[in-house]
């Protein structure tokens, strides 16, 4: 029954945000297509993991789901300006996304790039209104996490690790360091933004932050594992598999898929060790790592 | 005198953010490379005129120079982010940048792109923290302000425009429209951000950013008088110029050159008569409005 609880819970909150995203990118916007570019790729339905986050996180400190909201919009504003920018042919190339043509496919790439650079920047000016949150304090705190998490240390940083090493050998320990970078830390910058809403203490916001660390790391493996399934990568090896020229190593390539089961379970462990003191409150947390680790797609 | 007094002032400031720049993109990082392509751009010298107005804006209601340095720097690292961007193959094709080699030409193409995310990302972080200001209502305001007018609404909502136009026919009316929204609006931001780091009135504000609008205009009149004198644009309305394929229109095609002289020095009265209100106080800011009339590169 949990787990129909957390779905439940994840629909709801998954369809607020869309209606909030909807809202926010003015579909009546003439002015040029940027809009129209904007809403094509953050509108497309993905499972706004990054939102749900954050809002459970907050909801350990009884601050109310909705008025995570527009925080929650911008970091899926962040999170998809990611993947338009991702999938340009300078990038991994890749021609679909989330089941439709990528964004510079659907427009062209020059759309592409400005798409994602708006909504980028639109992030941070959702997240400096008192819609944010009516503490300026607070709101400067999740600017200067989100931006620091996406910036050259964090995110931008890790896509840029991964395409210096597109052709390369990688080891495990690069590979989850690029995981760590391109996907862990817009995951605990979610958390720990839920937290920061919350008024959580900094221990607990440590706490958090190590748990969205492994629930990112679970999300990766989990990724690699249901990809190899789908045959993508046929042969690690191989230099005449069917991967395409940008996609590097992944973790089942490394250490097979056995070991990659292994590994999913400890971590999966681990996240939720490290959110083990707040108890009950933390229970949409711990259905979320299951939920990441069961899911078929 | 008076313009030995403002070079000067200028040269002395823009000192200081290019140190303050220095500092801020540590030049020993190692993890990858996206640091070196940030400060390749970022370092590279400019005329540095919009660090300027923030400091001249602020300085009408006596906010000290030393002070405005954080916000300074991000906002020329948004407008390196936006050079870097403006030049991909995708958009402008420009192989030259302040005499350098452009950002995708020295490193890569998907370097480029994450070099202008990383650079923009940064901007939000600086001014998100205590060194942009003590006061976070005031940092939220800068925030709002920034991201705003480089937003889809604002400059890259006028690259979209400029480049949905490129092989199209367009009146002076939509040229000055795409000059204001790719240009003006960072004048005006960072006109307007002085402001609200000196404590200004919404009416003060509100003559600044008057101001700045008039500056960004005077500014892109001289530089399409410069391209035209420089030959880069020999024929305006001849298809076998020397044009390259993606350069737009210019004011100096449409109107002529003698009326773009005109129109150069009736907006330039126009801009000094927005901060008349502040007398001597604004002298920095009369004298900037001169020194962008009579530059000759």
């Amino acid at each position: 029954m949990q787990s129909i609880t957390l779905q439940e819970s994840m629909l709801g909150y998954s369809y607020l945000v869309q209606k909030a995203m909807d809202e926010l990118l003015p579909a009546n916007y003439s002015e040029s297509k940027i809009v129209e570019a904007m809403r094509y790729s953050a509108l497309s339905h993905g499972k706004r993991i990054r939102p749900f986050l954050l809002m459970a996180s907050a909801n350990i400190f009884g601050f109310p789901s909705g008025k995570t909201i527009a925080v929650a919009c911008a970091l899926e504003f962040v999170h998809v300006y990611s993947l338009i920018h991702d999938d340009l042919p300078a990038m991994d190339n890749d021609d679909f996304r989330r089941g439709k043509l990528s964004n510079h496919k659907k427009f062209d790439e020059a759309t592409a790039i400005l798409a994602g650079d708006a909504l980028l920047t639109y992030a941070f000016e959702i997240l400096s209104k008192p819609e944010a949150h009516p503490n300026p304090e607070i709101r400067c705190e999740t600017i200067r996490i989100l931006a620091s998490s996406a910036g050259y240390k964090g995110m931008v940083g890790g896509q840029m690790i991964d395409i210096e090493n597109i052709n390369n050998q990688i080891s495990k320990e690069q590979i989850v360091n690029i995981h760590r970078l391109k996907t862990g830390e817009l995951f605990m910058a979610s958390a720990e933004c839920g937290a920061v809403l919350g008024g959580a203490t900094s221990e607990e916001r440590k706490a958090i932050r190590y748990y969205a660390h492994d629930l990112g790391l679970v999300f990766q493996i989990k990724d690699d594992i249901l990809d190899h399934k789908e045959g993508l990568i046929t042969n690690p090896i191989d230099e005449f598999s069917h991967k395409k020229p940008k996609e590097n190593t992944s973790i089942v390539d490394i250490i097979g898929l056995e070991k990659s089961y292994q590994q999913l379970d400890f971590i999966k462990e681990q996240a939720k060790e490290h959110i083990r003191i707040f108890g009950e409150r933390a229970r949409l947390l711990v259905d979320l790592v299951d939920f990441v680790v069961n899911r078929t797609k």
